[in-house]
């Protein structure tokens, strides 16, 4: 075995061993994980914000780049509010697991309208992207009244 | 003003007045931020990992899958390092700020190996995808060992 590939080993098995590393092998990991995810893309999505509401100066390549990224991140928080989710450290409301129909349909209208923001983004069109942006905030607003506490 | 612009500028505005939401106004927004980043990040570098070594099976899209969010993700959360954000909820030794470059360095090897894992993910050869995976851990390794605390 060369040596990089045992370091890499060892690396790994410490990976393995700390739960927040571990494909949620507990729910507190779920809830690390998704909280974390959220909280990047909205770091991001602000920055697109900032610019979409005259805040900061509008540069085309940042409102790309930012989107870019929200449109990666979008995507990954709802597996992780599976069975046994629910407790710990979130604000993630019951209804999340009493109306799962409904919490996945606002889940998929945020991500639908992310990617109409970030094809909006690409073009670099201000007003494309403002309109885009509005939509986006209100389907982010409409997940959170309904299924994250206040 | 169309009712949905302004429902989007009050929730933009909330998510401003939030310092989590903020671009690092405070420099426990950058340690959050960072933390987040580079934890969802590890969540997917494990979920390759376990391919990698065996203890998944292997799955090469979803090694592929896994890889294109590390890339996103390993591009994030160096600008989050700045002046001033030693302090607080961190484990991030004195070494990053008293040896930016060799810090530089360290962050710059990870994502050039993450590039290269990234590339090999996209072959689907298992081979491939382990050898440049070892390199890959080994260069979290080297960062972890020289600029964070145990």
């Amino acid at each position: 075995m060369k040596p990089i590939t045992a370091l890499a080993l060892t690396f790994v098995s410490l990976l393995l061993a700390t739960p927040a590393m571990a494909q949620f092998q507990r729910p507190d990991d779920a809830v690390k994980y998704r909280k974390a995810a959220l909280s990047v893309m909205g770091t991001h999505f602000s920055r697109v914000g900032a610019m979409a509401t005259g805040r900061a100066p509008f540069d085309a390549k940042a409102v790309a780049d930012n989107m870019a990224v929200v449109e990666t991140l979008s995507k990954l928080p709802w597996d992780a509010f599976g069975p046994g989710t629910d407790k710990g450290d979130t604000r993630a409301l019951p209804a999340v697991w009493t109306e799962q129909a409904k919490f996945k349909a606002a889940s998929e209208k945020m991500q639908g309208e992310v990617v109409k923001l970030n094809a909006a983004a690409k073009t670099g069109n201000l007003d494309a992207i403002k309109t885009a942006f509005g939509a986006t905030a209100a389907s982010c607003k409409a997940c959170h009244d309904d299924f994250r506490k206040d």
